[in-house]
């Protein structure tokens, strides 16, 4: 089979290329139906070519390159990790930014649901250019993070610039434990950054179902919306997030929970200061494997019986049914403070996901979805109909290539 | 030599990674050479990289990315082709929609002519993301394709939310007859769309020798224009199309023609309802190889006596002159419905390309191409100096590598 | 080790792809730090995939593709260079113009300074689409080429219309000299164009350390600006420079110098006929290897003893201090013309870098630069604060990662 994406190498191993490929999918019904500017229909949210490997054990590196949601091609990570020892590392260039365990423990192809939960799918930091200590201590026990990063430098004329000092923990107090096997794969940790936005940017709307920190322009059609800031708000000036997680593989079961609490500071025309607006979230996510897959961590998942009628195998694949509830919610000093509309919008919402991934063979998988939003007060879903809801359903396929 | 691009195969030929590329440069001279937006200069009309291969036997995967005219990149097809029996395929993702034999039968790399002929270059269905059925019956003498697409999913900011039903025929009733081998490579079918255009949309201006389908912004100054919709002119609601085609292939010649007739429906402000546009083209288009090459489909040439001095081949390559007659007429209501203006543009035009491919090897090809231009009415070729045409003219050479 | 990037082959050696990648990561950080549009932070000037090699000997090929600063994506090479002899070559396609040693003779990732110096940084003819003669004569002591240009074809909706005639030699009189090795690789050239501009354009605002002829858009955070183009000037008509080259090479030494001089015609509303513009600028570039390397050309540099720890080794790479001092200035008439303002911009600007280039390994090169621009008259620093400043200092670490 294939191990690691198509790799070129040199004859002792110490120059390698690994070739990878990320292709989704997706399949959106709403309802309601007629909701505007959020529209059924078929959507790529990403395609991504990975080109990453080593140039001698001391130099990994890793570029890759995204098509994000509404057709815009960037540079998703550029950079070099230079490896003297596991227990410490130092990369440098695009990443992964070290904050939260949805976004720094593994990547979208691995998710038990289609998309993150409400908060770092909203609040996440992404991806930035930066300078990044990491490693793994204790036996591996315990993984760090901590560098600084500026701006997310993504897509068309970004003039993001976020400046921002991030660390991140993640403890398996039993990873080598004899005596307690089932919780070795049980993580702990919390992550956090202090920062600033640097120039005034009008911040993106709030989304149920699409990575928005990713996409500077607006993917409107692929999501429904819950909060659109006022044309005249900027975000602006200091922001700050802490985040508590805790995360359990064992045998065919993910467990993974996460609590996130930040502020922003934003303004308008006609204040005398900045304004604070604090955001909590959380998300409880558990699946299971009935087709037998054992899971140590969110990674490649191999099926016992994998589905390949063609080579006479008719095996069901993976099958990994999951519930998530996530919930988000903003100050009150959003509406208060007139930086959005309380009629149109809303400042908290509780998100469920139920649905079943079914891994065909260890490259295709695809996610079926039900995504149930339930709002805290009536949000606006269609303007020129004047429709409002409380509530708001999404049924959503992705079928996903990766190697 | 090198077969199917630079492969990349796993031991037991199951994984498959083919890495191809396509890159292609026009010098195009118009004459009169003082039209405006058109002008004369080099171009470089598509560059593409194909990432395909497959994952087992029954998932087949392309992903490929194109820069278009005006310097965008973007996904060009990015799907997964599930193979239980060649009888039966589907097909999911973005992809060629099976519209007229002109799109769905072979890449542009393989053409008789540069671009396609006037129907499919301006109305053709191009590619959308959907899911399609497709597979070849009666021992591979009928291929099928049918299936649900929506929107072009392509370029910046594309808000293309065209939905269709989709089918395709493609009958080859003498493949395996061993009384007329000649006859063999003919083919006779049909194919057809129903759709809409869900929002209203700036219909793009009508061209020549561009594939306009393809390209959401204008790439004005590779084509000339024949018509060119008012400002408030939009695409909206029901369209639909049939095409006829008729192919056919033996020893070194291959003759194609199709016949197509559509309708689009438009609005302007002021109007109480959509107009119905109906539009017919047609073409026919006849080529052979001078130098003893075989054709049994638009495929890879390999130049019996390939050019390559530097291992001391002195051989002229293939040469296949070719020519073809093109039509295209819209009905009356574009002009009498305020759509477009009939004292600047045409709404019939008939177009001759006659020209010669001169294959040196096997991936280097170059079209020799004279495009004659006929319009039915006078058409504004520059508005600064108010010059009109009847007639057009354009001298095209095309250098295309591909492997 | 690993040459020449990771390639893929056919068994006869005749068909070759070669897979290169570029990565470069800035931290710039600007004195005085409060200036507008300039902003201290990290930034990504190239990203770059390389796709080359041959399709037998008589047919080379290169695609490659570049993000540049502000995030677009586009073709950087695109061409086919037929090779019947190394002494008579032909390149048809999207390519490096030839003027300039600056820009013809070697690759960015080569330099001895992070970018180019003043008057290629700011004029060179980057790449552009065209069909070029080349080659090497008198066993190889003499490069020209020369050839026909069009347009820089580059980015989002590219209006630049430049035509252009160019030529370039260069000249290694003692290349095979038995009694002077030293002076082997001393060169001395020459390489000019003429041309014009065939759309009015308006000009790039003049920048100090980055490459603002490959960026349509302005990326303005990157660098400090000494002369803005007032809003209503534009570049048209004819334009033509030349310039005259010396580069030795000998030992651990590497020394460059270039004198250019060129005219472009800008216009503005109001005036009867094009104005000429002049402009001369020059550099003086010299760098040493302390560690022992042998410099024949500006290539790939294989430390002698490389810093890999996790192999044991623990030598301090290639280590090459340098300075470089370069010289632009611009005719009066700029001003006086009435197409900047002489109150906040200067035509003439002296620039001096002093660094050192720290190769780790073959692959992975760090620039530590000191930048400091002398302006022959105060220049706008930050509009909102009213500051101007006659020098201005840089201060700026790149790291590179290539194949």
């Amino acid at each position: 089979a294939l191990e690691e994406g198509f790799t070129l190498k040199s004859r002792d191993d110490e120059y390698q290329l690994r070739f990878r490929l990320l292709d989704q999918t997706d399949l959106k019904v709403f309802s309601p139906g007629d909701q505007v500017p959020a529209r059924s229909g078929l959507f790529i949210p990403r395609v991504r070519f990975y080109w990453e490997g080593q140039l001698t054990r001391l130099f990994q590196y890793e570029v890759s390159i995204q098509r994000s949601v509404e057709g815009v091609w960037d540079l998703l990570d550029g950079n070099v990790n230079v490896v003297p020892d596991k227990r410490f590392q130092v990369r440098f260039g695009r990443m992964l930014v070290p904050y939260s365990y949805d976004w720094y423990d593994h990547l979208e192809q691995y998710f038990i649901t289609p998309e993150r939960s409400l908060f770092p799918l909203n609040f996440g930091l992404s991806r930035s250019a930066g300078l990044m200590a990491h490693g793994f201590l204790f036996d591996d026990r315990l993984e760090y993070a901590a560098g600084g990063f500026d701006g997310h430098l993504i897509g068309l004329a970004d003039n993001n610039t976020t400046r921002d000092a991030v660390g991140y923990l993640n403890y398996r107090p039993f990873l080598r434990s004899e005596r307690m096997p089932l919780l070795r794969n049980f993580n702990v940790g919390a992550s956090g950054f202090l920062g600033k936005q640097a120039n005034m940017l009008h911040p993106l709307p709030l989304r149920t179902s699409i990575q928005s920190s990713e996409n500077d322009e607006a993917a409107q059609a692929a999501s429904s919306i819950f909060l659109r800031y006022n044309d005249d708000t900027v975000d602006f000036g200091g922001r700050s997030a802490t985040a508590l997680h805790m995360a359990w593989y064992a045998a065919g079961f993910s467990f993974e929970a996460e609590w996130q609490g930040g502020r922003d500071h934003v303004y308008r025309p006609g204040l005398h200061a900045l304004q604070s607006i604090p955001a909590t979230g959380n998300h409880f996510t558990l699946s299971y494997f009935l087709t037998g897959e054992v899971v140590e961590r969110r990674q490649v998942v191999t099926p016992l019986r994998p589905f390949d009628p063609a080579r006479g195998l008719w095996g069901p694949g993976a099958l990994e049914p999951y519930a998530r509830f996530s919930q988000l919610s903003l100050g009150e000093a959003v509406f208060t403070g007139g930086f959005a509309d309380p009629n149109q919008w809303t400042r908290s919402i509780d998100l469920l996901d139920v649905g079943l991934n079914w891994y065909l063979t260890k490259y295709i998988k695809i996610y079926f979805d039900w995504q149930h939003s339930m709002y805290g007060s009536p949000v606006l879903l269609n303007p020129s109909k004047d429709l409002y809801g409380r509530t708001n359903d999404l049924f959503w396929i992705r079928g996903q290539l990766y190697y």
